[in-house]
């Protein structure tokens, strides 16, 4: 089984040397509190469409400052595609990269994610963090930016409509492969399924409704069972 | 990569036909409350001990009736001893399987886990949920009996020590491998550093606390993201 097939993330040592390999990503890195950029409307008539500053900020205008050490992912609506190959690369030359159409992240946001709000992995339901026609100048600055930042990235996430945009929290554990470049993960959220039961308020008028409260920040410690 | 290697599951089909395949098992399945029988001691006299209902009745005095859909795993110490293959199997007759002297579960206490406890997975640190010498009669009682109730088994978990008792969460995020008999996972489990902390009386004492506070199993809805 190939080390970049399916839902899979790249370690930061894909594109840099020296950063971490699959099994040296500290289990920290690999959750975080979800926040999903939903673009489907843009993408609609852009294949090429990469996710701005702006629209992070929209993010947070709607939902307040994003948590640190997230795991942000772009919503394209692109995993209805799969598995057309023809559809997922936007092109009928699957040998030619230089022809693929498929939208990403712009460098500029993922720059802001790592610089302003500490992200912890960046994530797309397309094939790869950079755009398809990264391909024809033969540069992927978002591989490298998160590269160089020992970021995770993750490609081929499917099912991001279940997902709330905000307040979930999104676990990626990928297989811990030695020496690996990158890895398939099992990726996956949880959430709460009645939030306005669960802020303090209502807590505290009502005691019994303790029992649905989860804030999933204080989810502190995580501790890896496997080998 | 093989299926059954490493840290891993049997799906139920790996034992009896019709049963869930590793891919049709559902999400909710594949993370549970953590429950942990230590019975590092009694492996320490007899390296065929299996985990009986006397040991889980034990758990349940100490911290109260187990929780529904709980992932229970065996810790014997024996993670102690990988990758040392003689000591793992008790045996330096690799290929010898009735040679072979490691814990497991007694099938009186899965049976118990399932009938009176409804329990999601049952795990153990050593290369099986059958103990080594079920290999002398060539029966497997709890593989069977897993696999006929269609309940996960994990094997070759790893580093519980770290992980308390009671009071975890544990996540069991096989990859989704289509028509597999298992698969390797990266498991994992969370717990709050600071239970003292998180009781409903010091909550309704000081507001602030609140938000330490996590109940996990509130976490109701887990979604998947992958392919």
């Amino acid at each position: 089984m190939p080390e970049h097939m399916g839902t899979h993330i790249d370690a930061p040592v894909h594109t840099t040397q020296g950063m971490w390999k699959t099994d040296q990503i500290p289990i920290e890195k690999l959750y975080g509190p979800g926040v999903i950029i939903n673009v489907k409307e843009k993408v609609k008539s852009n294949p090429d469409y990469r996710v701005t500053v702006e629209d992070l900020m929209m993010w947070e205008k709607k939902f307040g400052e994003m948590p640190r050490h997230a795991i942000a992912i772009m919503n394209s609506g692109w995993s209805d595609k799969y598995p057309n190959k023809t559809q997922i690369f936007g092109s009928t030359q699957h040998d030619n990269a230089s022809s693929f159409h498929f939208p990403s992240w712009h460098v500029d946001a993922v720059t802001w994610l790592i610089n302003k709000r500490q992200i912890n992995a960046v994530g797309v339901d397309t094939p790869s963090t950079d755009f398809g026609q990264a391909s024809v100048s033969a540069s992927f600055p978002c591989h490298t930016t998160l590269g160089r930042n020992n970021v995770v990235g993750i490609e081929y996430v499917a099912n991001l409509d279940k997902v709330p945009e905000n307040g979930s929290t999104i676990y990626v554990p990928v297989l811990k492969l030695f020496d690996g470049s990158g890895g398939p993960a099992r990726v996956f959220a949880t959430y709460d399924d009645e939030p306005n039961k669960t802020n303090a308020a209502a807590i505290l008028a009502n005691p019994t409704s303790l029992f649905r409260f989860a804030i999933y920040f204080s989810m502190i410690l995580l501790c890896e069972i496997g080998l």
